[in-house]
């Protein structure tokens, strides 16, 4: 499996040099986006790609080969993966698609008898590709400008995985790796938790699921993974209409909803109810945090802003500390005197930066206090900008996990920005900041029994 | 009532030729904006502010008074307001706080002795103001390029709806009107229920209530308004600790929720879980459109998506429409022969926006469906601003309900921009179009038997 991930050597099976082809997409995008190993373009109709010597075959590249990325027409497939296995290759990752998703089980069949028969593993069939962006490695026929982070995602479906990949670099979600896992004909999800477990680089794993082929394993896995670092499915299907049409896509049996929900309970899986939470939660895990504790403290500049929130958080579960008089004097000292040193705290609409500052500092250095949400509305008093800058620092300053929800105009989504390209997890409203903080919490205190 | 929006002219009591103060952010609002009307600077220090001639009192303007904004320190209101009624104003929106949030009821009951008795309405005290975008009127101290269009949003906060003001802005949402409520010494959102649902501006009311006065009579204009035109409702407070935040907050009593639940249930009023819920509903609401039954379509190029949808529509109990063998052949004039014409409608990922177009063209032309869903992931044979035109020609032809969700990088960003700027509903995720078409049938099923 290191194979995939860390390749020293790649052979594009079927590079191309045809703008948009995809073996002309994939090779273009692993050299340009910087892979630090050795490329060879293989294909009999060319001497060169892209400044690379081009092989007729596989057996042709005078190095030894660690990957195999397979982008010719399915029949052709099962030998060339039988090729790249007898050049040593240790994975082939399989673009192509025409297999069973195409009524093509055969094909699929055959796929496997060679991969078995020459001792390589194999990623798809079906997909567009991986991505691994610590090595610079960018196999997919995606953009090619993904951002690096420390969220792995992977997704059985193709379309909506490549979609995202482009949504990542909008909105600034920094990614370690991007796994399209297609007919999983092979390589399944469960493979993949138990190497990104131990991938210093990947934070949070974040799984686009229709089906899983062996629920046992894929639990265990998911359990071993979940002591580590947080694991967030996505799963279709969750409805019997829904399970339709899964079976219409990838084939997949979705499977009995309660069934998985137990699964997930059980093996430390956090389910989210939809792609944004999904991200909304993976952006405030990728800081790497833990909660400690679960008290829980909400400072704001707005008293409706604070009554959201704590809704959302008696709603979630999310334990609300009630502050003692000492701690609420210390918080006093922050806040006009109209304003309210309760949860929510409430340092009120004269706040600026400076009184933002002083609160999140009582926040951060009283130990009873474990998990801390901002809520900013946009005053003319209180720089977004300065905020952020606070909000930065404050972040690098704890191991306490820290959310923000900023509202306001133009000015308010530069900050917005700026915060997101910094790392720290900030949201349009309060209940997307307190269902991450909730998740964050629920995973902190769970992975402590798995 | 229509003093408020419709004023001729206006007295700004407490205008200020200093920047940053508040009665010098107003007036310059309503100059900047383009009031139609005629607008007079009170404040005995000038003699004139902004090119406009200044008046020690409102007594002295040599013309009648329709509106008196009031900006001065909450000791003066009451005399100021009374005034204001004597001059003949019929409304007075007072900005000034210090009042019953400050712990001032008596000054409070003094401003309402003085506006009964000068028979003039009062809105706030403790607001920043309001704005009525089809008479260019902002009279507020928030942003000044609050974007026309057909959402009215009623704020008890000040700092949330500022915030928010700010927020429409760069997520170009049309306004028609924005108004802060505050104390609500007077007038209530039930008050400004009964007029918005006869303002021809005004497709669809977003609410964010912390508490009403009188119950009674809000669920009775809600229900009279609903039967018109949608009603949305955040509702804050929901929860034990929230309720106690309320109080705190803006002295309403929050109340039962399980109470409010069934007034709302009642009156037809839509009760949205977040800001963001609220927003998107009003999103798709402010194209007038209303559903004619329940029978809906899903049309996408990816299955993943697809999926999503489905399992959103069972969840939120959007009906899907089984597509009869006549219809099916329909559909399958824009797929691939592996493409899906069941529900969701799968184009596959090969489709371009002229297949999108064809299937959309046929959802719009068959009687038995009633709402259609768009569902997008970016590849690199669909581009996405065509398929943007394709919607917007398609949302002007018809009167069936439409949504999209589009994901992908920075030319869906822009796609999405352009079907914002256009007034077509769009969703970055499948579920919150989802969650958008659900709000919309809903309303337009009670809306017959209330």
């Amino acid at each position: 499996m290191d194979a995939l991930f860390n390749p020293r050597s790649i052979a594009v099976i079927g590079a191309s040099k045809t703008p948009g082809k995809i073996g002309h997409a994939i090779l273009t995008n692993i050299v340009k986006y910087g892979f630090r190993g050795r490329v060879y373009p293989v294909n009999p109709k060319y001497d060169e790609i892209e400044d690379l010597k081009c092989y007729p075959t596989v057996l042709d590249i005078p190095d030894e080969i660690d990957l195999a990325i397979i982008v010719i027409p399915a029949e052709q497939v099962p030998k060339a993966v039988g090729e790249a296995g007898a050049k040593g290759a240790k994975v082939a990752v399989v673009i192509s698609s025409g297999f069973k998703e195409a009524g093509r089980a055969d094909l699929e069949e055959s796929l496997l008898e060679y991969a078995r028969k020459y001792n390589i593993r194999i990623l798809g069939p079906n997909i567009f590709g991986l991505c691994y962006t610590p090595k610079r490695l960018n196999a997919t026929f995606g953009p090619q400008d993904v951002i690096p982070g420390s969220i792995a995602l992977v997704s059985q479906s193709g379309a909506l995985g490549i979609a995202l990949m482009g949504w990542t670099i909008v909105e600034k979600v920094g990614l370690s790796a991007l796994i399209s896992l297609g007919n999983k004909a092979d390589i399944d999800d469960a493979d993949l938790l138990e190497w990104l477990r131990d991938d210093p680089n990947t934070s949070v794993i974040l799984i686009y699921l229709e089906g899983v082929k062996d629920g046992r394993r894929f639990m265990e896995e998911a359990r071993k993974t979940s002591v580590k670092k947080p694991v967030i499915v996505i799963k279709a299907g969750k409805t019997r209409r829904g399970m339709q049409a899964v079976a219409s896509h990838t084939g997949s049996l979705a499977g009995m909803d309660s069934v998985y929900n137990a699964a997930f309970e059980q093996s430390g899986v956090l389910r989210a109810g939809s792609l944004e939470e999904a991200f909304d939660w993976a952006r405030l895990f990728s800081t790497k945090k833990v909660s400690k504790g679960e008290n829980t403290i909400i400072i704001t500049n707005g008293g409706g802003v604070g009554v959201l929130a704590t809704d959302a958080c008696e709603e979630l579960g999310v334990k609300l500390l009630d502050p003692t008089e000492d701690l609420k004097r210390e918080f006093m000292a922050y806040m006009p005197p109209f304003g309210s040193p309760r949860n929510p705290v409430d340092i009120t609409g004269q706040a600026t930066h400076v009184e933002f500052e002083g609160a999140i500092d009582v926040a951060i250095r009283k130990d009873i206090i474990n998990n801390i949400i901002v809520l900013y509305c946009q005053t003319a008093v209180a720089d977004p900008i300065k905020l952020a800058e606070v909000l930065i620092k404050a972040n690098k300053s704890t191991d306490k996990p820290i959310v923000a929800a900023m509202i306001g105009g133009e000015k308010v989504s530069e900050a917005m920005d700026m915060l997101k390209r910094e790392g720290f997890p900030v949201y349009p409203t309060p209940e997307r900041a307190v269902s991450s903080m909730a998740a964050m919490i629920k995973w902190s205190m769970k992975r402590r029994v798995l």
